[in-house]
């Protein structure tokens, strides 16, 4: 028996995210059913990350344990040949037996993108929010700065969360242009639900003046829910990398 | 009675192409119904390019005839609220009553889109050509140096063409590595039936190395499309704007 790691990426858009469920297919169940029907064994991978329904990666982790003869570097090869376009293993590798993805001190790394100009561009829509309104790119990045630092992000948790520890630390926290497209790039050493769709959502705010850039230090503070902006929309974000450390 | 101009973004994936066809939906065919509806008149775009079944648009020119009282640089706004969301106005406004968006003076760019790596991004597969092979970009960029400036592209131009006069001005045609996407940017007084991807498709055998660069200018000299490579597909291929001289 041996444990075999892979770097998985999808496009979210078709998915009811990542874990099990009864109403929709999730990416779990097709790398299930793909990886049984490789191995030929009933096989049950472990996510790092339990992404959200239409949100989308481009380095998730999971494992899974098999007797497989298939060399554990060549599964990637393998199994993209059996999974459908939307899905894709970047790398396969063996690790130790009782390596877990989540077990473990990590570093992860989301990006979400916005479209901030007039209208729409249809090549763009499935992988970004699309936002009409002008966007102050320096305001966004002065309240951005707050979040940076080991703070407690209660009050930027879902309100569903049951966590009991809401301390988190975000290593960057980038609001970067490039033409009408925004990407906001965080890292850090653990996300709280709906955490990252919820400072997006606060930027939000502050890109179009709603809040000054300082409210982001009070929202902060008052570790409550009903301080922070409303969540992003899903398919504007893309879980980029997982570090192990 | 007045004629608009509309600027014109989609994306190609679901699409045969711009022409009404018998054989499945059209861009042109959602743009005639969409438009008619809005104005309630029968109306009948005349597009500046008729792209390819796949290949998708972020500035196609269309023109219609109406005698609608919706001012015409509202039609934008109107249309985007009926079009589905893989169809987007970007501008609307009005034109000259003979002004005709082909018999015109045009500098037209195309962008093809090259993702090299080991393996393919589910985010990217709808909007780029997925190339596993290592391409050599100083080799692509030396072979498309040749086919700047005014030439006869006959052998760069789809075998079923019946057009006579295969000369055409290239003014830029930039290979452009950012990580693993490969961009390659063409701009040109006017394209032959299939051009740019058969330049894309030749531009690939000599990131290989199956041709030394140097082979670009036989192949041009030859006029003989068996001379160049396959054409490159469709999904990869943008055309990003229309500019009238």
């Amino acid at each position: 028996m041996k444990r075999v790691k892979l770097i998985v990426s999808y496009d979210g858009t078709n998915y009811c995210g990542w874990q099990l469920q009864q109403n929709g297919v999730t990416v779990e169940e097709v790398l299930n059913k793909t990886i049984s029907g490789l191995v030929g064994e009933e096989i049950a991978v472990i996510g790092a990350s339990r992404t959200d329904s239409g949100v989308h990666a481009l380095g998730n982790v999971a494992v899974f344990d098999t007797n497989s003869r298939i060399p554990s570097e060549k599964m990637s090869f393998a199994l993209n040949q059996r999974l459908p376009e939307d899905i894709r293993i970047q790398h396969s590798c063996e690790v130790a037996s009782d390596w877990h993805p989540r077990y473990c001190d990590t570093r992860k790394t989301y990006e979400y993108r916005i479209l901030n100009r007039k209208f729409s561009v249809p090549t763009e829509r499935l992988y970004s929010h699309f936002f009409y309104y002008p966007l102050d790119i320096k305001a966004m990045q002065q309240a951005a700065a707050y979040l940076v630092g080991e703070h407690d992000f209660k009050s930027f948790c879902s309100a569903r969360s049951q966590v009991e520890n809401t301390v988190r630390t975000i290593y960057f926290l980038d609001v970067i242009k490039e033409g009408d497209m925004i990407r906001i790039r965080i890292n850090g050493n653990g996300f709280l639900y709906n955490m990252v769709r919820i400072i997006v959502g606060t930027l939000l705010k502050v890109g179009t003046g709603m809040y000054p850039p300082e409210h982001m230090k009070e929202i902060l503070d008052a570790k409550d829910r009903r301080m922070a902006g409303p969540k992003a929309e899903a398919k504007g974000l893309t879980l980029m990398e997982i570090e192990y450390l």
